[in-house]
């Protein structure tokens, strides 16, 4: 089993174009619904016991649960603004309410999961998480800016204990104080992550191990609604495929990354989860050999 | 023969790291010097006569130069400033001299050339030299944000009538006025371009034509020095290659786009047009391949 540990929110999602309020959203909803199509996945998070029963029965229909808890209380909520071409986000308000106090603790059957995401939560809680399990094969973080900025050293042990890193461009400029991502991926693999993937929006994503260096473009898109979620249905994708193969290795990574950009891209074409909810495993398929025959030369 | 049409300027270039006063720059320099490593290239230009004479040995050695006037005058000089990551340009002085009454009349010999390049020039000009011309294989022209501000519909005239346009991704939106760079490049073909690559800087480029779309990451850098003439030793790359190979079809488009990022790359990684100077057609090749084995999976 894949286990995602994460936020689960409800989004207000304002566009130049159209604004929804109280979407099911969250790092770990998105990455485990990306995932959920490769390999099968556990949600571990919480949410209130405001959350809708209908966004419930979404993720009942796909995912374990067993790792989900209901508090007393409001779900996370975050209400973003997006830019005219919907490249900038504007966070207007973040209210973390049962998030929170979110203490992650697995279901004993979760210990011995063979893939384990690590969202947005706070590096002392991803530690906790890694000391619950017990022979992971495969380990990923993500994370985000407030962590860089308030637990930077906690956040680079995590780094030192995870097999894969998984950051967009600017937390790494951030997080590694250096403009050139080239030296910031390299300065997360002598931290001690086996892999290091840097994702860049619409412009793709690149893979970094010591010996190797990945870049692919992202999938060019002619409608773009709503970019919320992309980089964590990425890390489903990536993280799914993987699984899916069972081996771990330089081939199995780059069509992970490729199936991470395929994810993104399908993610990006509604508001909030919408698109994911209609895909199949053949519109995935054939999506990712329209991508590897239109980068051929 | 190849000819290049554009500017060729002094380029005083300010760089957080260091400033260079006065160093040989221009987007026909840029261009001609790229594409001379793969196809004999003629460069059509305007230069005041206080020319540095190393400069123009430098082009003497590698292009022709029927097409180059000296005129009484200063030189076009063009200052500017790159914020701390080179992402950011801004231009703190334009000096045009002898550039701004450049008038492009092509030598005799030239009007036979197979392929053409039209930089900077205004439209303008660029549709004159388009009228002199006689039997091209191919056309190519590139633009600045002030044309498109200015001369709009004379720009797609032109665009209209060349085989293909080469822009940066925000000279797309800007002349198609749309966000969304699928929609901008068809735009483009539908006013009459048989192609169109939308250059992205680090991130590589892409090519449409009405069959095909060839997205191309860029190639990972290590350290980037200055970026000043990254999208013209692109075009050259581009074109070079296609002269060279001689046929133009989907295959030699896709690789000559991969020269092009291969040129960019190298342009970069120092000041000036020095890096094009010490290159050789293996150390082009190489990265070629190495680009290739690093993309494939």
């Amino acid at each position: 089993m894949i286990i995602a540990i994460g936020s689960i929110a409800l989004d207000t999602t304002r566009t130049p174009f159209k604004t929804v309020k109280d979407v099911l959203g969250g790092s770990a909803t998105y990455f485990s619904l990306a995932s959920s199509f490769f390999y099968k996945t556990g949600l571990v998070g919480v949410v209130g016991d405001d959350f809708p029963k209908e966004y419930h029965q979404i993720l009942n229909d796909r995912l374990d649960l067993t790792g989900l808890k209901t508090e007393k209380g409001k779900t996370f909520r975050f209400d973003s603004s997006f830019s005219y071409d919907l490249s900038k986000r504007t966070t207007n308000k973040t209210e973390l309410n049962v998030f929170e106090k979110f203490d992650p603790i697995l279901p004993d059957n979760y210990k011995n999961a063979e893939y384990v995401y690590l969202g947005n939560i706070d590096p002392e809680q991803q530690l906790k998480v890694l000391n619950q399990i017990n022979k992971p094969k495969l380990t990923v973080c993500d994370t985000i800016e407030l962590w860089i900025k308030t637990k930077r050293d906690k956040l680079i042990e995590v780094m030192s204990r995870v097999d894969g890193v998984v950051l967009n461009d600017d937390e790494v400029r951030l997080l590694c104080k250096t403009s050139n991502l080239v030296n910031g991926a390299k300065m997360i693999l002598n931290w001690g992550a086996k892999f290091v993937i840097i994702k860049k929006g619409e412009h793709g994503a690149i893979m970094f191990s010591p010996t190797t260096i990945f870049p692919s473009p992202g999938y060019p898109l002619e409608e773009v609604v709503d970019t919320t979620g992309a980089g964590d249905s990425f890390a489903g994708g990536f993280m799914g495929h993987l699984a899916h193969s069972e081996k771990i290795n330089d081939k199995t990574i780059k069509e992970a990354v490729i199936y991470g950009n395929v994810m993104g891209s399908f993610a990006v074409e509604d508001f909030s989860i919408n698109k994911l909810l209609t895909l199949t495993m053949d519109d995935i398929n054939s999506r990712y050999k329209k991508y590897r025959e239109m980068v051929t030369f």
